[in-house]
Formats: structure tokens, C-alpha cells, sequence
């Protein structure tokens, strides 16, 4: 389970002070991100019910099918019914609300994990099926808007930056 | 799936405008009404990581048990692990985080719903089950501090006001 330790003595973050708040849950969490850092969610209350509910979306609809392909072996097919969830959210033009805001972190490890995975066909299904995949994702009408948004989440600086190849293929 | 309609022209409510927004899930919903109603929810960013984090838990493992007493006849024990786990995080005095928060609105109408079924014997349980369950939770030791909290959320006004036990008794 994902946490923070927050406030206290500077202390190694492997031995957290008994002084500090502990804050755990990825959802939990990522709201106290947004109330520490009001630019990861506008403050009009419309637009943050929207980010909410693509968070709450990614969670139901669209996590599923990452366990479903890459681990349990059942195929692509709940993963392409999650994408095509999300998909139905996204506007036009921009990440899930417009600009750039907590629902985008909420997705963006697991897209990142997909398209890496994919593209180095690794994964619980047959050698040679992760590429075809990857193309059926990325270069196909049907995915044409998520696959803009992965894209261009991917190609963001703070992801360049914090995101490890090596590592991430290693943890599957 | 609860769902409100937010601006818009005035219509009634079972005709929304398609001017209004459409605001749905319940998490969702009732983060919102605390962007409106900032009364409903502290600024402090840790207080509103514990409210968020009690919620968490309702959702995860107190909600189970209300089905598994109620609906599906499996008994009392997950809901007894439920109460212990929203007992465990109940500060010394007060609601879920100290002042009335959006916590204690997301567990209070299922805790209408268990002290007014058990009371009644209402539920996929022998006849005469229920009054003796009512027991063991508003009059033990073990869930002294929970069945306090219990009885100070049943009895503010706002819920007396829009509580009603005979819908509620026929909703089952």
C-alpha cells in the first residue's frame, strides 16, 4: 500500500518518525497532493467532480484490464473496453480535464507500464502478441483520441524524468 | 448509480436540462458538495486526508458487511470486523475527524439502515436475531465507542429531518 509520512523530523524516509501524519491509500493520497499543490486541481467545483470522476473511472473501469492482460493471461479484451472508457472522457484536445491535473497522475503509471510492455512484448500472453497489440492501441481509428493522450502524457518532462525503464520491466 | 444535476435552468427534477452538468458516483458527489459547501470538509490538508481516509474504509470494509448481514444471510462477522475498523479510527470524542465532515455522511445512512433493521428484526436472519445483534453492538464493551458515535449521528437534526423509517424498512 502506498504512503506518506508527512511533517515530523527530517528522518531517513525508511524510518519514519513516529511524529509525522501517515497518510496511505492512492486516492487518499493524491488528494492531499492537491490540497499541498492547488495546481493539480482547478478550484471550480464542476471541474474537479470531473477529474473525480475520470479517477473514479480509471479505478472501476479501466484498472481491470491491466491485471486482466499482463497478469491473469485473460486477454486484451477488458483492457480495450477500459480504454475505450477513459477514451469517452477525454475532451477533444488536452489531458482528461484540459489542463494537466491529478486524474492524469491517477492513470499514468498504468499507461505507462502498457505501452513499455507492450511495445517490449512482455506480458502473460503468446511471444509476438504485445507488438501486435501496441499497434492495434496506437495506430488504429478506434483508439485514435486515448492514444494522442498516452502520447502526449508520456512525452511530458516530470514523466521523462521520474519514469524507469529498467525497473518497471524488472517489477513485472 | 446516485446522481445530481448541477446549473442549468430551473426544471423539475425528473426532467434534467441538458444545459446542467451531471454530477454521479457517490464519492464523487459528496466531494463536490464539500467544493460548495466548504463547511462540510476543514481546510487543513491532514484533516482532510483523514476524512478521505475514513471514507476509504467505509467503502472498503465496513460496506461489505451491511450486504453480507442484510441481504445475503452470511451472518454478522464482516459487519462486526467493519465496525471495529471505523471504531479503531473514531477520534476520543466527536465525529469521524472531530466536527461533522463529509465522513460521517458517507457511513451515516448505512447506520440508520443497520440500527433501524436490527431493532426491528428486519433482515436475511432467524427471527429474533436482530434485536439480539442490536444488543451486542449498542450495549458491549467491545463496540462501546463506535455505538457512541452511532447514537450522536442519529441524533442531529439534519438526519432526523430527512430520515424516514418506514421507506427505509420497505427499501429492504
Amino acid at each position: 500500500m502506498p504512503a506518506v509520512a508527512y511533517g515530523g523530523p527530517d528522518v531517513p524516509a525508511d524510518k519514519p518518525s513516529p511524529e509525522s501524519v501517515k497518510i496511505a491509500e492512492s486516492g487518499v493520497l493524491i488528494e492531499f497532493l492537491a490540497d499541498l499543490y492547488p495546481g493539480l486541481l482547478p478550484s471550480d467545483p464542476v471541474e474537479r467532480a470531473k477529474a473525480r470522476f475520470f479517477i473514479e473511472t480509471v479505478g472501476s473501469k479501466f484498472n481491470p484490464g491491466f491485471g486482466a492482460l499482463f497478469v491473469k493471461g485473460e486477454g486484451p479484451d477488458v483492457l480495450f473496453a477500459g480504454l475505450e472508457a477513459v477514451q469517452a472522457l477525454l475532451p477533444k484536445e488536452g489531458f482528461a480535464i484540459g489542463q494537466w491535473s491529478i486524474a492524469d497522475a491517477a492513470i499514468q503509471p498504468f499507461l505507462g507500464r502498457i505501452e513499455l510492455y507492450l511495445r517490449s512484448d512482455v506480458g502473460k500472453f503468446a511471444e509476438g502478441e504485445g507488438p501486435k497489440l501496441y499497434k492495434e492501441i496506437f495506430e488504429s481509428e478506434r483508439f485514435a483520441r486515448v492514444a494522442k493522450y498516452i502520447n502526449e502524457l508520456l512525452a511530458r518532462d516530470g514523466w521523462k524524468k521520474t519514469w524507469d525503464e529498467v525497473r518497471s520491466l524488472l517489477a513485472i
